[in-house]
């Protein structure tokens, strides 16, 4: 993976000529498979770094690093990347990079900005939190103008139940239980926020926030709430899957359209969190952010 | 069109051994020539009334008649149709219908409910009258997620100058500036509601209701008002337009696809308003609903 690697900052117009460019980007994941460039497969990342090398007149495409790579059929709403780009091209074609991007990207791929990134700033290393919604149809059939973002569930949810079994998720434990094994990597991470409302159509609608998420994490919790929302288990199931810190088969992992990456939030020390993150990330820890 | 014909109100077990049923649905008429059955045209209509005859065990398609038939790319949240069909065989397939019906289309197009009518109900002559969406993303890029269903506008749209100029709107004109002339029909019409907002996206988002429509009329105030709303017309120009009673080159008809019937509204006396209604065509007026 690009980020695994790309762990050295360059400072605007550093060295080597090269300038650190930052872009937030939204997308409906449903035709790609995922963020992560792969060969032969067609991913978000490639299609942007493809669009990028086209409008910097570069020979091929330009390697970027995201703020949480998502899965396929994932969708976001607000992703940013950075990628250190020449910077004379990139002094050449600043003005005109956002609408020239949009113009050869598929309107399934928006670019909402790109500026020169603030010095320090590292799309993976300098995001102190994610926030992912989750949309659930409970309450009959789902709108078809909604469809490529929202699941369609047969038992009404009662989110009062899925709200008390979400509490003791927050802070810091180690979601083992909720993540796909990986050797040395730590299942440790701090969930901020975890709760479900009903937005004004009336969806079920998730909001989770934690500093990084490791893989599958979100929709396994989604999996284990939704039972306990239409009354096939108790309050307090989902505490003891958390504590039992190993993926047992009666949690599901939900699917993944109509999960939305929703927000980053950023460092106000953007260098200083990067350096921190990075130095967290050296000891072996292998979040996936 | 079925519905220009089909003006005789058939009573519930009534004669020849028919049952009046009436369904609710939504779609997203992206991929669709309209709503109207055509030959060898994918429609929303042609889809429904196959699935019908299907789910009844009829050798054919049933025919239907809806409360307002869509033009090609426009969706739906609430539109009514109905159908009149042997109640033998309705009373052996009511209860899976629905069930049966959204397993049979696809999910494009949902039905909401279906059940039998009640006594003098028709989907279009008793509708008293319908209310449309248009959406417009005027700040910024169109989230790819509602690409569908959301105009994009480079401009910034002031919806203040834009209400005022809805305002004189309200109430009963002849909207021959915005309607596709047609031979001895009307295109005096009831305007109900029209005015934008904000919605919690920050989408302009078009409400418009009236007793009913004629062809392109919606799509036609949306032509009218964005350049009021940009600044490029007066806010007493889309009256000008109005009272004028023709149509003008300088009114763009709006594209299709952020056109949303988002409901239907029945009268309390169904049967006598239907009939109202059903004189009032008589005389010639070609109301499209």
């Amino acid at each position: 993976m690009n980020a695994e690697f790309d762990d050295e900052p360059i400072s605007p117009h550093g060295d080597g000529g090269l300038v650190r460019v930052r872009a937030r980007v939204a997308y409906d994941g449903s035709g790609f498979a995922g963020w992560a460039t792969q060969p032969d497969k067609d991913t978000i990342a490639g299609r942007i770094e493809a669009a990028l090398g086209v409008v910097l007149g570069l020979p091929g495409p330009v390697v970027t690093v995201c703020a949480g790579r998502t899965d396929a059929g994932v969708h976001a709403r607000d992703q940013w990347l950075h990628a250190d780009v020449p910077w004379p091209l990139w002094a050449e074609h600043e003005q005109a990079a956002k609408r020239r991007l949009n113009g050869l990207l598929p309107a399934s791929i928006r670019v909402l900005e790109i500026t020169e990134a603030p010095p320090g700033f590292d799309a993976r290393f300098s995001a102190m939190s994610r926030s992912y919604t989750y949309r659930v149809a409970d309450r009959g059939e789902v709108d078809p103008l909604q469809r490529t973002h929202v699941l369609g569930w047969s038992r009404p949810l009662d989110l009062g139940p899925m709200n008390a079994a979400a509490a003791p998720f927050l802070g810091e434990h180690d979601f083992a239980a909720f993540c796909r094994a990986r050797p040395g990597a730590s299942s440790v991470r701090r969930l901020l926020e975890f709760q479900w409302h009903r937005d004004s159509t009336g969806l079920a609608v998730m909001t989770v926030t934690a500093d990084a998420f490791c893989h599958s994490m979100v929709r396994s919790l989604v999996g284990v709430m939704l039972p306990v929302g239409d009354g096939r288990r108790a309050v307090d199931w989902p505490a003891e899957v958390l504590a039992g810190r190993a993926r047992i088969p009666a949690v599901v992992v939900a699917p993944a359209f109509p999960l939305v990456l929703e927000r980053v939030s950023y460092a106000p020390d953007l260098a200083a969190y990067a350096a921190r993150a990075r130095r967290f990330r050296g000891t072996g820890d292998g979040t996936r952010m």
